[in-house]
């Protein structure tokens, strides 16, 4: 599809959106609009999708108070706004929203502070079913990087780019746009997608060629992954068939990164389907990596020993593999960090652990 | 000069510094370093060269005392490790660094901490008069771009590249890499250089077109800018004699930004020259445009407040200009956003307050 043909398709859901009060209007009705509730208690693990989801409970902003009916004009005005960027085919930041309205000419439509205006975004983008992408609404920062055997166009608002993700880059790779969905995958010769946590890591695999002699596309999360990183490795591999693999530091935190690229996140559960890869496996570090490579270590902090025991009652760690690990890291009281694997030297990730991992798990 | 040859270079500075305690013990003298003391009370600032450079205190690890020998011993181990990675040119990050210690063959020599190895670091940069680029230590995230009309050549490990930073790249931009030294411009159209403070403003400029309609080269800073970052900006304004101009929030954090692309740092006052470009010119936001343009605030805070007293103290803001401008601030009682803008409309950044600041400012 079109990008001027996705546009006008999103337009014309948030337009049915307000359309929907002047019908409610005519029907005696007191405007209404009715929102999933987006609580930890309204979460629900799809055991068939493998993803989180909202649940049954919903709140009603309604215009029956003073309280209800400004949100819904604040509704209304955030609509014509998305529906006139749109239409012109630009985008803006969700802080840009937030300044913008104090450019309204009703002052009971403007907000009071931003995450009064997120979460408008977020009650529209349920609401309609349009993601904040195709509203054109941009995150703050995105900044990550792919590097590896791909070669893909990329229609900008300058015109397409074609670029292959190892010969028409430096070093520091190719930076995935805000939104991802404005490439197409033209060739791809990797054989698996490895997305890494941290900077240091990174460097240290493209230094050592390791998505040259391995096939692998490296992808940078940069700690918890931005909604782009999420989505383009999802596409990647819906669209391409290819096996995700996520390595992280040996810690709760970094089990929660391999967590919302697997299967979402309580923020964006309505996303869930648009960004979450359940097949995405976790490499490491393992707490297992950690005794039988006897990594460097730090001891676990109180609030690490926390996150671990609140990961063996979230559903996404429920499985023989995940209690496993964490009974043995809450057992050894320690954690590791992925750059830590240079204490036997500066290839030894290359040339020994990611190997011997790609192959237990059967990637190789 | 080749790559081989600067390796070359550093390395053979790093082993004269070795060199330095076999001479000592041949004159009988207990094996010492002396390296500036790194304070604030040893920080001053050149009015020639407009940059932060260190004083004359200095102070001395010797192998009069175990500490000392100790400190010796790990330069030591230290030196080696860089000096083999530079004859096998090869890099590594300093997390890497304090991780590889624990595979020397003496326990004596390996980093307690990472603080210590960072310090170490540190010391040989200033001691050797190398820089860490050219020891080849990475830093854990760069991640700053460019987009704009320049073309360059990036030698990378898998052969040189030539990249037009506006043709050859996605809506991310260029990504510069953790040495910015490893790139030759080929070619430049740009009439000035606007380094930018936040993700959400480079991108509503490159949207707008602003890089194409205004010949500017946009270079992200993501807050406070990484050392690679700043070594470009220098690189862009002495080889090709490009303004540089900053844009950052109203605020006293936003303006140390500032006064780090311009004067230097504290932590980086031996790399000033090397890092800082004094010709640097502040855009905004000026409180001066807080009440000019009408834009939302927050008030200061106190930790604002006192940010801004320590600034008038700071030799670096001692200007007739500064003075007013944090005077203005102190009496306003408020800050503002560079995204603030966005109150007057997504266009008034470009279209009304760029154009009429860098006219006042002589740039146009």
């Amino acid at each position: 599809m079109s990008a001027d043909n996705d546009n006008e398709q999103a337009r014309k859901q948030l337009i049915d959106l307000a359309a929907q009060f002047y019908d409610q209007f005519e029907l005696g009705e007191i405007p209404h609009m009715s929102v999933p509730t987006r609580t930890k208690n309204n979460i629900e693990y799809d055991e068939d999708e493998e993803v989180w989801v909202y649940g049954d409970r919903e709140s009603t902003r309604s215009a029956n108070s003073v309280r209800g009916a400004r949100k819904l004009l604040k509704a209304v005005y955030t609509i014509e706004f998305l529906a006139d960027q749109l239409e012109e085919d630009r985008s803006s930041t969700l802080r840009e929203l937030y300044y913008l309205s104090e450019s309204w000419d009703n002052d009971e439509a403007q907000f009071n502070d931003q995450d009064e205006s997120n979460s408008m975004v977020e009650d529209l983008e349920i609401v309609s079913g349009v993601t904040r992408e195709d509203f054109h609404m941009r995150p703050e920062e995105s900044g990550a990087t792919i590097m590896g055997p791909l070669h893909l166009r990329e229609q900008t608002r300058r015109g397409e780019r074609e670029i292959h993700c190892q010969e028409d880059v430096g070093e520091g790779g190719y930076q995935i746009p805000n939104n991802p969905d404005t490439i197409d995958f033209l060739d791809c010769d990797a054989d698996f997608i490895l997305a890494v946590e941290t900077g240091g890591m990174r460097d240290r695999l493209v230094e050592n060629g390791f998505d040259e002699e391995y096939n692998a596309l490296i992808v940078h999360l940069k700690g918890q992954p931005a909604r782009a990183t999420r989505r383009i490795t999802k596409r990647l591999h819906d669209e391409l068939d290819l096996p995700v693999t996520v390595f992280t530091d040996g810690d709760p935190w970094s089990y929660r990164i391999y967590g919302s690229v697997a299967y979402g996140s309580i923020k964006s559960a309505h996303l869930s389907e648009y960004l979450a890869t359940p097949e995405a496996k976790f490499i490491g570090i393992q707490p297992a990596d950690i005794v039988e490579y006897e990594l460097p270590t730090d001891p676990l902090s109180d609030s690490d020993i926390n996150a671990l025991e609140s990961e063996l009652e979230d559903p996404r760690f429920q499985t023989d593999y995940w209690e496993e690990q964490i009974e043995l890291q809450l057992d050894i009281e320690k954690k590791s960090e992925q750059q830590s694997l240079a204490s036997h030297g500066l290839d030894f990730v290359t040339d020994t652990y990611l190997p011997e991992r790609l192959d237990d798990m059967g990637v190789l």
